[in-house]
């Protein structure tokens, strides 16, 4: 298994969710037991023994990578929802879109000054979303250690803001 | 670690998200990496040698049991989403709230007649969603070989409902 059968496996759908859009469907790779496996066994790889307290997970689709990676890390899973959606006292971040905000929220009790953390989302493009949660386990206090992706889109950049806060570790690029 | 540590974890939430309601608030528990691990550990057990395919995680806390049971049965991971979430073309199913409808998703080639799959969700309920999650599956060709979920809510005997479908496991009652 190299990353070019992961790359294979991961379908293009044109022209969604918008003209001119290529969207990259994770969902081929990651219902073939070897690809979804390999996946994983990269992000383990590159984070084993970096003293990772807790892997952060960004709703829906990070939620898949992070509670594996926690798993075998022996970390614990916290994850980051869409605004109402946790059910105890919450930090909120608002961030852009193309039109309007959206707002992402984590428990305020989740995390502590001293842990450590890697957060994980399916993709990276304009890195909104990732910098919102980044904001919100500052506020937290605890330390990011890394963000994680599998999928980069490199035409953006995005990885330039992120790496101001932590290395951007992502297993394929566009 | 046993099954009441594993309950001693939980956070209860009263009144959320109504007056009358005791929330079981999971993040408590998966947070702490011993708890997490013992949680999945009695998924696999149970399902181990039991030739499944595919673990289906209906979104977005079912993708947390989901995704690291199918990585370690060597099984795809298949997400089952909210309308409107899924890139290709879909299956999808109605089901009842308390007041008006709601809507879930499979993408149509997902799954083939034959494959064997679980459906995981963190908690059973009304059973509502898991009903419309194993309609999808059945509409795929798909055999449904069991339902997992971390917490079942025993008054309610959703159970019944889901046991003509296929066997349900459920970690912790209430």
């Amino acid at each position: 298994m190299t990353i070019e059968n992961i790359k294979n496996a991961i379908r293009n759908i044109p022209d969604y969710p918008k003209k001119g859009i290529q969207f990259k469907d994770i969902t081929t790779a990651i219902k073939q037991p070897e690809t979804f496996k390999e996946i994983i066994d990269l992000f383990v790889k590159h984070y084993q023994g970096k003293q990772i307290d807790y892997v952060v997970g960004i709703e829906s689709r990070g939620f898949i990578f992070a509670s594996v990676l926690a798993y075998h890390l022996n970390c614990g899973f916290v994850p980051i929802r869409k605004s109402g959606k946790l059910p105890a006292d919450v930090i909120a971040q608002e961030y852009q879109l193309e039109y309007g905000t959206d707002k992402i929220e984590i428990h305020t009790d989740a995390l502590n000054k001293g842990d450590r953390v890697v957060i994980i989302d399916d993709l990276l493009a304009t890195g909104g979303t990732t910098l919102a949660a980044a904001e919100l386990v500052n506020k937290t206090g605890a330390t990011i250690s890394g963000f994680a992706f599998m999928i980069e889109l490199k035409d953006i950049n995005a990885r330039k803001k992120l790496e101001k806060y932590a290395p951007v570790l992502s297993l394929i690029e566009y």
